[in-house]
């Protein structure tokens, strides 16, 4: 398959929701330009049960490279996965056991192939890293890791941080970056795609592919899409949009999102082409209905993420549910031993309300319903059924409590 | 073979050349007392031709053990000596190759036996630790690395030391003590013997005993002989007494030491009982001329690293040499390529003199000769001939220089 040298999508590949492309982006720009055929891979750690919106922003990172003709490659980091990446946690990962990391990574593939393609003449490859890692010996590590000083490893952000707030940072984390490199040099690539918080394991590459291979590998570090809270949208805060997620969980979840998280995401989770999006930016500027644009960026991410079908079915049952105030059919259950529980505490417990305060400021603010009534009452007391009762917060919020 | 519980050997065993017991002396103590019949190592890293004086001393603590029954292990790191232990080095050693490693195993043993006894009913038992870390695998090395944290291995004196001279700390300097910790794990051992420069990797050892097996590992750490410019006397730094030396070098070389160096020479590097050394040191402090303990250390030591009979030998040569002013049959040879070349130059060049400045001194205090000929010109220039010439500076040292 010839390699395409389209200026347009070469502009687009180099721009769309990139941070940063190291050595340079000139670098990168004349090798596309040349036409010369790369190999570039992403890596995904298995520590989560479905891949989520964060790697679809690499997907299609990946994706862009692949309609232009280079090879790319899927790779799973099921060694990897047994020690648990440290990047943005705040404390060490617990790591899964091969049991764990198996049931995740079955799935990976398959939801995947929403955004890239494993078929075809220039079809995606799947690779997993314990087939070169889990095959090193101590003496191979000793080998690797001389090439790292401990005061380079420390200079990452999330080590200092912990450093200075008295945290540990356990050895085998500093193996982390190590054995990230190393994929590189094991699959022998050109370049690597990541989000802008792999930048430090993404380097670890490039030092070691220049030590070993004398090789300049080139890495093309994204922006991260940021929820409503300000961290990154990730699998390790609970706050994702999964590619398990029913399309009416992803419509409802992208509705949820903050304005200003409306262009990011165009720009980062959809390919409706960027002169579009600056349209809409335009729009929105010019006293356009957030609401309106991120109905259309719920689409366009439901209809990537599930399909067209889904999307515009989603589209419809959200517009009956939230317009005419029905209750949705699916919702989040609760099961509770008790026969009967106060309100407040139900809310809590059904996670509606993250505290007993915001809780009793909700219910006399009259934003609570039980079974379609509105609670006034702060001391009321709820009872509760095996056929379940259904609470409501607020237009969007419903959880259905059952007695277990 | 029953476990002695002779109490004055106890003391000995506790007291002589012990800088520090962990647990605790009484925890150690105790075991000792109740004769239950210990198994302990010390490790003896092969990246030397030979071994010296230093590791003699570890060898007389071990034999003090095997002497009253316990179990003791002549470990030889030849997977560790692959990496290079960093201790007391302020730049990251060369590693040495297999083959190099091989050469230097070989005559550890036979030179080990001239003070622990590797034959009869409670044989010292010689291992190598390539048998277990040789097959570890990454994975085994994460898990073990999850329990040490960066901060703890950084508090490691030489570590903060390079920190602080913005000098490197290679990464696979820090799995130095991971190993050397696993190596208790392995034999499971109930303790480990080595000098106090040793201590963070024996205590490395002790954290690894007690995650994975339960164990409170004892650990002696020993004195170490410093030398005349105060360093630790070892093979890392060029001056040590080497079980390969003549029975002349050593005897000679003990000479040479300085008066500080008598009493705890006598303590770390002979069995003279600690009783006679403390005759000794009354009367080094009543007068006693030093070089008369210092013939009588010379005469332990070369009894005990040579033979008796080489030790007389040596004795009686040294006496006809330096009392007589004859010139040693063997000396330091060293080939020059030039046909002359001045005296100041050829004392810098054979290791005579430190420098030019110290070179000028001693020859304008008469204390340099060559072929028996007073040199008192600092630019004299000495003809240099394939039969080589001595040049003497001093009573003691002797060198043959000549044409390459």
């Amino acid at each position: 398959m010839a390699v395409s040298k389209d200026k347009e999508k070469i502009k687009e590949l180099l721009e769309r929701g990139v941070e940063n492309i190291y050595p340079s982006r000139g670098f990168l720009e004349s090798a596309l330009k040349k036409g010369k055929q790369l190999t570039l891979y992403t890596g995904y750690d298995p520590t989560g049960p479905s891949l989520h919106i964060g790697h679809g922003i690499t997907l299609l990172k990946l994706r862009q490279f692949q309609e232009l003709g280079h090879k790319i490659i899927m790779l799973i980091g099921d060694f990897t996965g047994m020690i648990g990446d440290p990047t943005d946690k705040s404390a060490a990962r617990k790591r899964l056991t091969p049991v764990e990391l198996k049931k995740n990574c079955t799935s990976y593939k398959k939801q995947a192939s929403k955004i890239i393609s494993f078929s075809g003449q220039n079809a995606a490859q799947l690779k997993y890293n314990n087939k070169w890692l889990g095959k090193m010996s101590f003496a191979d590590v000793v080998e690797l890791a001389s090439n790292f000083t401990v005061q380079r490893l420390l200079e990452r952000d999330m080590f200092q941080k912990r450093v200075k707030d008295g945290k540990p940072v356990y050895l085998h984390e500093f193996l982390y970056p190590i054995m990230q490199g190393y994929d590189s040099v094991a699959m022998d690539v050109d370049g690597e795609v990541g989000g802008n918080d792999q930048t430090f394991n993404m380097l670890a590459g490039r030092t070691l592919m220049k030590s070993l291979k004398g090789k300049e590998k080139f890495v093309v570090t994204g922006k991260l899409l940021t929820d409503t809270s300000g961290d990154k949208m990730g699998k390790t805060t609970g706050n994702m949009i999964a590619f398990s997620d029913s399309a009416d969980e992803m419509f409802g979840k992208v509705m949820s999102w903050t304005d200003a998280m409306i262009v990011p995401g165009f720009e980062l989770c959809t390919t409706v082409p960027m002169v579009d999006i600056k349209d809409i930016e335009s729009e929105l500027k010019s006293g356009m209905n957030p609401r309106d644009a991120k109905l259309r960026l719920a689409i366009a991410i439901t209809s990537l993420f599930s399909s067209k079908k889904d999307a515009d079915a989603a589209h419809k049952n959200f517009l009956s549910t939230f317009q005419k105030g029905n209750v949705p059919d699916d919702m989040p259950e609760f099961k509770f031993k008790k026969k009967s529980i106060g309100i407040l505490d139900l809310l809590v417990e059904s996670s509606l309300a993250s505290s007993k305060s915001e809780a009793r400021r909700v219910v006399q603010q009259g934003g609570v319903q039980v079974s379609g009534k509105k609670v006034s009452d702060i001391n009321q007391t709820i009872s509760i059924s095996k056929e379940g009762v259904v609470v409501q917060k607020g237009k969007r919020h419903f959880v259905r409590v059952k007695k277990s």
